[in-house]
């Protein structure tokens, strides 16, 4: 169990025009004036768990031990789903039981799930549920002056996760998915060096060629600046993920391609 | 009147990509490198006073005691309008004498409204008058070393007020009206529990009907996931207001409804 | 030198939505925890240097000494330019050598410019490069915790500078350009008080012309509210810079004008 420092990292999908994010900002320092507080983001598509889940995957792991992320992204809000805590060895994870830290509970190990149950870190409230400020923000804030786990709720087994797509072997190719699309229009695949090996292995050559949209890529670049205008590239992004790229330019809007395409590696 | 600590709230049009609020937090910075900075929002529609009114009035009260919030949206700044340095029992505003406090007036008691006259709290500058940057930025941050109130300037009882719209009896129905309109398209009226409650009276059943744009809504929900896909609904929203929503959609653009739309209760 | 104290500012092209800032944010507070952070702007359009290094121009000067300015606008990453550690008499700045600080370069006096080459002050990271996070992140937290700037690498003399277009005499008038186009629309100039005054002692009047986009403005206001509505007007800026705005209005959607476009002053 990590120790309690005192950032609590927010990802939402609130936006950053209205009041709900900084109200939950409030509530965090009215408890703990000293949290460093940090938006990871509020632009998720409303309601888009998959996309919240990797966000907070591709950025978790930057954050210094004892951090608190919170991830309200939560389109069952007020009816039974539950609110969790999670522990792992370095971090603190808040989040409804919607399958929002599904790489968390994929990658990391020796966690510990929790229902949160106790009243105590819940802000009193009129009307509908907002449990970003009632509930998770409150929650948060408790953690980081040094309450611990424990005193939150039970542990669970039966939390919710999503079905992640694994690359599978179809044919001769290794099919992954676009798992995100980022705003220079960048194409993040579920597919890593892992994978590119195991193509390499299998069909005894070090060449490879990406397939998506109709389009063929042969070979993968190192950077950015290696990529030519105007034509798709591919490389290992910075998180260890194959990526699919125009140079200065979107490969999302040039070959028309969204979250969910399907990827071949061959 | 509150004690000092150090958080400030930002709320301004200058939205978040020029050098604005950067330079407002330089200055800040530059004064009290302690302050902690919370922006409240700077995507409220240029000039628009009415839209950043209600959400300094939907967030402040969750920030701890001696919370300074300085509010920038000032279609008069250079003109003769004054800047305000409003104090609470629990909180401190800047603003300029345009209303945008019209909420604070009307909910806190022993309110005190000074005029910022006192030139020492002032950046010089060339030029055109920035007074974010030039005159609220740092008086707020000295707000925050512990200068006090009355150091500011004299006590005024003539400043600018929003005519606020109340709801109001209209033959059998009790008509309010949509003060706010989320990102999510969500619908917020002036409408309140006690409102229902009035109307309720009168008919002597509990039953309730809502009506805005040629619709009518039957009841109130409980929680957004309460309500059914496509329909409109509507519930008591976590700031104690009637809300109509559509799950999972926008009520705004479903309905075609804008901020100052009539809503009846009946 | 600056002594270090703990303010790091961030400028990038990388958006609020995606997990690039979250993941520099958390490299620099899992070096120090007690960095502030503030967000010059991430909404750069994206590989628009010179837009970038207008906004730190615009902004810098008010931050505190020690403060550290990191920008990454940085359409070469991976390939072989240098990121760079500048140092002033008051500030640190980190930013690829594309000319991203020219401005910089221009105003300030007794810099000294390293290229980075310490691998001490970088991140090991799989893939792509992702400088921003793998090099300028703990490069600047590194500089908080007192880490002296001849650690980083040797001085260099031959770093990139943009050509910043000096206004110029054409026949009878002052010929500058709009170098930049803020939220509102207003459009700002390099002309200065100075170039005002230096039109006005060539002419021996007082009055003065200023001429963009087929348009003729006679005089300057001294702030947005003496404008009248719809008439584009001109004044000096809070930045000492001359602005050409329309009360309430954008300029530069009303006069078609964007960034380049010529404006004389006779």
């Amino acid at each position: 169990m990590p120790t309690a420092i005192s950032v609590i990292t927010l990802l939402t999908d609130f936006g950053d025009r209205d009041y709900f994010v900084a109200s939950m900002k409030g509530v965090i320092l009215g408890i703990n004036p000293q949290a460093r507080i940090v938006d990871l983001s509020h632009a998720i598509t409303p309601h888009q768990v998959e996309e919240a889940a990797y966000l907070i995957k591709a950025s978790y792991q930057y954050f210094p031990d004892g951090t608190v992320h919170m991830a309200v992204v939560d389109p069952g809000v007020g009816s039974a789903r539950r609110p969790l805590l999670v522990t792992t060895s370095r971090h603190f994870f808040l989040a409804p039981d919607n399958g929002l830290l599904s790489y968390i509970f994929q990658e990391e190990t020796g966690i510990e799930v929790r229902q949160i149950e106790n009243k105590q870190y819940r802000l009193d409230s009129e009307g509908a549920t907002f449990d970003g400020r009632d509930l998770f923000a409150p929650a948060a804030a408790w953690l980081t002056k040094g309450q611990s786990p424990g005193s939150y709720g039970k542990l669970i087994q039966d939390y919710v996760t999503l079905p992640l797509t694994e690359p599978e072997w179809q044919g001769s190719v290794l099919a992954g998915m676009i798992v995100y699309v980022d705003r220079f229009g960048n194409l993040i695949s579920n597919l890593t060096p892992f994978h590119v090996k195991e193509v390499q292995g299998r069909s005894r050559r070090s060449d490879i060629s990406i397939r998506l949209g109709g389009v063929t890529i042969n070979g993968l670049v190192r950077s950015y600046s290696q990529g030519e205008a105007i034509v798709p590239h591919a490389l290992i992004n910075s998180n260890g993920q194959v990526e699919v790229f125009i140079k200065e330019g979107s490969a999302a809007e040039t070959l028309n391609i969204s979250r969910g395409e399907r990827i071949t590696l061959a």
